[in-house]
């Protein structure tokens, strides 16, 4: 392993700059005055020559472990784990930060979750990420407070602490803007029974965009039931036997949509020709492989990461102006992913 | 936090035993000569305190950072990942270790392996969990030696490092086992067209089970396609159509088997009463929710993720005669997960 020989004069050499200014710009030094090009030259050649300083001794000298920890729950069980753990991760390794993972049940106990913060403060990471695998409000454990932590998918009741989360309003205003471009007006809605944001945020879009076409509101057309496929399945047999049945059916996840399309075929309606669908969720399997492909509004997971790091990165080097306010989840956009599943009503 | 005021005089107090014996038995001593039944003792003692000795002390004085690193390919895109992991967590925090998990590209170039083997040398890692997402052979990272390393759902080409891989022969024996079991004696297999293990594995498994029930093998009908629903779609429609069809189909995996129910359906087959279908990975949203429920071998991700851990821990703590021999994988069964596909042939 040649490279390491290589040493910060090396890298100073090369980039012909002083071993001070290397330092600075490879230790991420808060307010080191270097511009963006010598940043760039220095990274460059420390790139060129493998020249990669020893973690522990670099945390022993800055007081920083170069680590940062994400506490999440649920990885095994939710299909969206993956693309926030990649987002996460992606960002991290671009600040040249390892992302050290612990994973919780959803229902683990208050002690649990404060073991878990435990574990990660006693390995001195620089920063911790809190993330739900949906759409929560929660109480963060006390002993968050005391280390740089930003939530994803989840909003401190507290209010103390940076946040982000997906714009669920604007997702299911997206998503029934679809249906009502193609001409439908009678456009049912099986929403999620549980009380989450995301059910309220998505029951409002609905509300929203309907009122601003001026289509009348008609809570014969919004059903709740269980967000699984066989609940959706239920639930869309009853609303589209029922009398003057909707023409578009917007689902509040791919789930949903699944159970949906299945109820359709046992009804003889072929999508998109007799039914219009959108889902929300763009679970991947499932939206892809439903045939025809399922159009749909994508969670934005994977960004969620990359806003959760490069936040923790600007809290860890104390630019919390950047970060702030806390009091505010940040919002990011939920877009469509359109497939087949939409077209004009019939007659 | 008062337990932080809780020291290890506490513990030996409490359990009945010296400090050296409490030592021994939290830092799991090698060779360290503790009863199960004082281990036992000792570690409910510490529990009850809530007694967790500082990492980097500890890591100072026992030169282990308490950390194992997990390589892997794809989080975010396969769905096994997840299981993996958890499998990998839950045993790491049995044993008091924290999981740091590194994410690479299925094509990331040898460098970027390199570089990520040096990123948890460097964070003084005391062993390398190395996972690839679907069954392989694998030339390992030269710097990995010299780390206490296991490979997941890999086998090294070299031979040198310890691996756990699934029994693909034995699952497909299983899942056609079932399908004769109910009668079949016609049975198709729409396999993976890749040259991977598992395609080998799993026609060698549909091969032998044929031969030991006396059912004459016919290469008609085994078609090989890209292993996603499209693909399974359009096999299954070919194999359907042709003269003396199969009265049931192996499937390589759930993915495929989704496009064999869809295939089926257009061909006005009711699935089990018109054919019978098994598949293989028990991919949770395609097997639940397929209607009827994709009966299914499982993949023991979650299984190999825990005696990966297992095995590493024993090679950290220098009990290698448990952990080898190396040269050949460590096997681990694919059970049978029952649901509704299959039934008797008509007739």
């Amino acid at each position: 392993m040649e490279q390491k020989h290589v040493g910060i004069r090396d890298v100073a050499k090369a980039a012909g700059v002083s071993v001070t200014t290397v330092s600075h710009v490879l230790n991420e030094t808060p307010y080191a005055r270097t511009s963006a090009d010598t940043r760039r030259k220095v990274k460059e050649a420390a790139k060129a020559l493998g020249y990669g300083p020893n973690r522990m001794a670099q945390s022993l000298r800055t007081k920083r472990s170069g680590m940062i920890g994400l506490l999440s729950e649920e990885i095994a069980t939710t299909p969206h784990a993956g693309r926030i753990i990649l987002g996460a991760q992606e960002t991290a390794r671009r600040h040249d930060l390892t992302l050290v993972i612990i994973n919780s049940e959803r229902d683990a106990s208050d002690s649990t979750h404060r073991a878990d913060v435990d574990a990660l403060v006693d390995r001195q990471v620089d920063g911790i990420l809190y993330a739900t695998m949906y759409h929560r409000e929660i109480s963060l454990p006390a002993n968050l407070s005391g280390t740089p932590a930003v939530l994803i998918d989840a909003v401190d009741r507290a209010g103390l602490v940076a946040s982000v989360v997906p714009d669920e309003v604007g997702g299911a205003r997206t998503a029934v803007q679809a249906l009502l471009d193609a001409g439908h007006r009678r456009i049912g809605f099986l929403n999620n029974s549980d009380d989450v944001p995301a059910t309220r945020g998505r029951l409002q879009g609905y509300r929203e965009v309907l009122d601003a076409t001026g289509v009348q509101f008609d809570e014969s057309l919004v059903l709740s039931a269980v967000s699984e496929p066989a609940e959706g399945y239920a639930a869309a047999l009853r609303i589209l036997s029922a009398d003057n049945p909707p023409t578009a059916l917007f689902c509040y996840n791919d789930r949903m949509a699944m159970g949906a399309y299945r109820a359709a075929a046992e009804l003889g309606l072929t999508i998109p020709r007799d039914l219009s669908i959108v889902g929300f969720d763009n679970q991947q399997i499932i939206a892809e492989n439903l045939h025809p492909g399922l159009t749909t509004v994508a969670l934005p997971h994977y960004e969620m990461g990359a806003w959760a790091v490069e936040t923790l990165v600007e809290l860890i080097q104390g630019h919390e102006e950047h970060a702030l306010p806390t009091h505010y989840p940040t919002v990011l956009p939920c877009p469509l992913v359109t497939r087949e599943s939409i077209a004009a009503p019939r007659g």
